[in-house]
């Protein structure tokens, strides 16, 4: 009783071809036919690829992944080991284990892919960093195939291409002769995950970053506090999480929980930024730290809630300073997200502590100002543990002095609106991150992975100087509604579309074919354990096993 | 970067308490402040309840649930023994098993509960039907409570509300002395899931089986099949899913399937009515039976498409006979729900032997009386095999003559138009069935479950008489863009928000009280194993295990 047809003309619909096999369902409904891309299942699009018709047999009981003797990269890299294990379990699911070749290889089949580090330091041992070379070569050829990058980072990039032809379920599979030559547009390809509104499980966040490797994000955003909760056990203020937590043991990450996801991200190419915003989106600091937050007033006395960060307190700083000194510790990556979005004047306005400061300090009634002291001292203690900073817009708005490689994160506004700041943001000098396009957390009903597709950091008025300064952008899933039970089908395969804008060539925009191999993709992710959603009716070979 | 603060007026937010611990949040986001319920977590809400202060102590060591000795039923009626393990359980999910009772109870303790069913006959080998007597007492009282049902039926909606008051996790609990009288305000409480968009697993339907229990829904609406895929193993016509299923063997439901559903479903009190939507919404069916479906012309010659099934043919009703006929002896069920509905004229209209026989008919270019002689004929069929039958609203708007119990499925427009046509058809004195403000499918940005829990179903102009005839609604799920990977926390709790509608008072309409016990619901849910997504943001006590 709900007319699928009224929508055909408007869709883009395929079945989904994980595995192509005899058996063919090319109607969908009315008027919907099944459109193959030639790039099978790829996903992002790589910069240039070309596929022979030369097919070669691939068979687990043959085939194994090894360094090559040209690499600089051995057995003692566990990073990559670690890579070449899952990779062939990804292709060979029901194989023996990678290394126990059995049988002969047949003729014109892939015997060994061997993946060649060409930099005397592989970083093997090293975290991902925004100017981490991922870029790769990938020979697909019989007998052998070759994986050739100049760091692990590209290797890790290079793994997925090459699992894009299945013939056969199982063991049997073929390959298409292939040559690929890769290379991400943006250096900064991140999903945000909120995990104060609702806590996610570790096991949640580890599946996540699988998926995000599987799509070539490089960058995962904790925003791991906000209002509603303090997840975060610090080993200086352990009575942050311990009041702030929704619960102080079963909801919170230990450091020991932080480490392992950093350590799950490193081996994935994947940095972790942490955020810590403040000094709005607080309120969960306050319960574990007295007077942290502004006391709120209602006439002349205080009404028993609190609002932003204290910012006349020098007690605020020297809590701030060690706060930082020990997350700057914890995390390993040179950036620390220092958010400073949305804060609310109304209760600085009604403390009488604040007016007399603000008096003091010649502000008149502009608190914009004492945001900006704020701030500007925050930068400062951040900046002095030898950490940069990602900042939401809001701090550049309010022109608050940054460092010249502070990166702007936009999120405001409709397309002409973020365009308009991106603009203002580079002409400025610095570089900017985008999010407006992709806050996924919106959902609608319908195929809207197509509007997140479409949206490009690169569209806005300005020159070829300021478009170098967009460093990337982040697909966003904020969790006012979303937790455990639906984070995951939410954010995949919509994120996918960013990932996909952010690694692939900018001139890749064909929503036909985007269609077709983000079908097989979300497939693959299905087969692999990921709870990805569908685009569209249609069927993958093997459906999701878990409820 | 987020403002919930935006949205914080426009909601009811609450911390979950699945259990009530020392431990309390009671702010999530600034101005919103925790409300909780009078009657804790109880949902849908009972016809009358009184709770008593007074508290007794339950434990899973000392407690168990028996038949009355004054029961009808005893230890042979299978359906309520299954159902007192699972109901153990869920109370009790790590304590020793149910019939063990190894310590003595103690003081002001709840030791017992007794099941007494009342009437001679107590259908426990039964299936449920829309007359169903679904209504129950509970009395919880120290140190034996009570559920008096007439039948099993009764017996089977009054297991939960007894799940009321954790104060502790684990084995020791406690519960307020509780009067329950209750009844459904309508006989008909249904969910529409599709198998036909995408191929759902036998243990996803199982598992929302179960989560229809929970929220007293008593109808599986099957819309097993549709133009995109045909999943149904007929044993009379096995090439239709042969060739009209996403895949012959893994994307079908072998009569062994369906049998094991009915019968998961009927221990839980729930009706399974099966749809087979004819004469549009058919695609898939023409894939395995030849000359069923209409070809369409273009200009003179076939085009090679086909349109809904073709009507002029005597092989169409001996197909449809015998088809009709396995399906009456396959699902038990009293009514089959036939379809009806979006049947496109286009194709009809371009095939000269349908021009001939509108002709031959006198139907001059009204191809809705051609629709009607079709809809005719097949309820003609499924009467004849002792079935009733539902219909979507287009047969009735049709003017189709209909027996007088048919029920008719009103699906279309806007607020004002379905209230009108619900005064319609009530008016023409038959059975009505409301789905419009329940497609659940339909999903938008925030908490949609409230305009969902605000539809009523008797909210038209009509008589007393006429408001009789609302038989109760279904919440639908069509497939377009739901499979195992995101069916379950779409559905849950939004589906919830229904089942109250239709199983508590008319006035049970307060949003703040609703919000806290379906918070509470959506948690217990959750622990159970179901992926219920939240309400907003916050906790649960047990959050979702799986990814």
């Amino acid at each position: 009783m709900y007319t699928a047809r009224l929508f055909a003309a408007l869709l883009l619909a395929v079945v989904c071809l994980a595995t192509q096999e005899e058996y063919d369902n090319d109607i969908l409904e009315e008027g919907i036919t099944l459109t193959d891309s030639q790039y099978g299942s790829l996903w992002p699009l790589p910069q240039k690829v070309q596929m022979s018709t030369v097919v070669f047999k691939l068979s687990g009981a043959s085939f194994q992944i090894v360094d090559a003797k040209e690499s600089s990269s051995g057995a003692s890299c566990s990073l990559l080991q670690n890579a070449y294990r899952r990779y062939f379990e990804y292709i060979f699911p029901s194989a023996r284990k990678q290394g126990h070749v059995k049988k002969k290889t047949p003729a014109s089949a892939v015997s060994e892919l061997q993946v060649w580090i060409t930099s005397a330091d592989t970083e093997c041992d090293g975290f991902p960093n925004v100017t981490s070379d991922e870029s790769y070569q990938l020979s697909v050829d019989s007998p052998v195939s070759v994986l050739k990058a100049s760091t692990v980072w590209g290797a890790l990039r290079g793994r997925r291409p090459w699992c894009f032809k299945h013939t056969h379920a199982h063991t049997k599979k073929s390959i298409n002769r292939t040559e690929i030559s890769d290379f991400p547009r943006f250096a900064h390809r991140g999903v945000l995950l909120d995990t104060s509104r609702h806590f996610l499980p570790i096991k949640v966040i580890l599946a996540n970053l699988e998926a995000m490797a599987w799509n070539k994000f490089n960058v995962f955003h904790w925003h791991i506090v906000d209002d509603p909760s303090f997840p975060y056990l610090s080993r200086t203020f352990p009575q942050l999480s311990q009041q702030g937590a929704f619960h102080p043991y079963t909801h919170v990450y230990t450091p020991s929980d932080v480490k392992m996801i950093i350590e799950f991200a490193r081996l994935r190419g994947i940095r972790v930024v942490p955020e810590f915003d403040t000094p709005g989106h607080t309120q969960s600091w306050g319960k574990g730290q007295k007077d942290l937050l502004t006391p709120c007033y209602s006439g002349a006395s205080p009404s028993g809630s609190f609002g932003p960060v204290n910012p006349i307190l020098n007690t605020t700083y020297e809590f701030m300073s060690m706060f930082f000194k020990e997350v700057s510790t914890v995390f390993p990556d040179a950036y620390i997200h220092l958010g400073g979005d949305e804060v609310d004047f109304n209760c600085w306005k009604s403390n009488p502590d604040i007016q007399k400061f603000m008096e003091q300090q010649g502000f008149g009634t502009d608190y914009s100002k004492l945001e900006s002291l704020y701030i500007q001292r925050i930068l400062d203690i951040v900046s002095s543990t030898n950490k940069h900073y990602l900042i939401w817009q809001e701090v550049f708005d309010n022109g608050v002095k940054m460092k010249a490689d502070t990166v702007i994160h936009v999120w405001k506004g409709n397309q002409q609106q973020y365009q308009d700041e991106m603009s203002r943001v580079t002409a400025s000098g610095y570089q900017v991150l985008l999010s407006t396009p992709w806050y996924l957390n919106r959902i609608s009903y319908g195929q809207d992975w197509q509007a997140t597709y479409k949206a490009d950091p690169q569209d806005f008025n300005g020159t070829d100087a300021q478009k170098k300064l967009v460093v990337g952008g982040e697909a966003c899933l904020w969790g006012e509604y979303v937790d455990a039970t639906n984070l995951t089908p939410r954010l995949w395969p919509r994120a996918s579309a960013v990932a996909e804008r952010l690694w692939s060539d900018k001139d890749v925009r064909d929503l036909n074919d985007a269609y077709s191999r983000l079908a097989q993709h979300r497939c693959r992710m299905v087969q692999r354990g990921i709870p990805a959603e569908p685009l569209f009716s249609g069927y993958c070979a093997y459906e999701y096993k878990g409820v």
